[in-house]
């Protein structure tokens, strides 16, 4: 699988990330950090599980880029608006993510291949 | 090919992206559209030959996230580190990218699958 630790320091030492939170589900079948780099945010992910959906993916395509995730602050306005522009969403509704705040999903296969997250701050 | 005016239309539409620079260059065989997200940017991309290497990246792994950027203050210093945490550069010296800023990529293979940019800001 992949190495959670060894990443953590490759992104302090080579790009001067910082952490920041740190998570994991159980039903989500993953682990989970934040690093700051600058004005932005990566999420290292690691999934606990073979048959997690992070853990499918690496499966399929290698450890890489998994999605992209825009800060928006009603996520419910930004799914209307997505819908609107003729976005097939995965989640209708936002959920509880696993770091305490509301996400949703837009399906890759109408973002040009790109899995797009919503996250309201 | 990729339709670059319908992702530009979608991005407007679906993320509030606003249409920042664009260029064009024969030698990397790309057209490429900078579009602002809040404090993010994102680059759509679209090979105009096959034998590119944005155009082989898209016939091997199909449409979807290419990489990811790092605006630097001093690319050689940025390269330096990265040398020291062990990754493998692509570019061992920083090259004029098609925006007019010194650029410099990482191997992916180093950096977990990312394809990793520097950008002097």
């Amino acid at each position: 699988m992949v190495d959670l630790e060894a990443s953590i320091e490759l992104y302090r030492e080579a790009f001067g990330a910082q952490v920041g939170s740190r998570t994991a589900s159980e039903v989500e079948g993953l682990e989970a950090v934040f690093m700051r780099t600058g004005s932005g945010e990566i999420e290292l992910m690691r999934p606990t599980r073979d048959d997690s959906p992070v853990g499918k993916f690496l499966a399929r395509r290698g450890p890489g880029l998994h999605h992209v995730a825009y800060g928006v602050d009603d996520i419910r306005q930004a799914l209307r608006a997505a819908r609107a522009a003729g976005l097939e969403l995965i989640d209708t509704e936002p959920r509880m993510g696993m770091h305490g705040s509301l996400i949703a999903f837009v399906h890759p296969k109408s973002v040009g291949g790109v899995l797009t997250e919503f996250i309201e701050t």
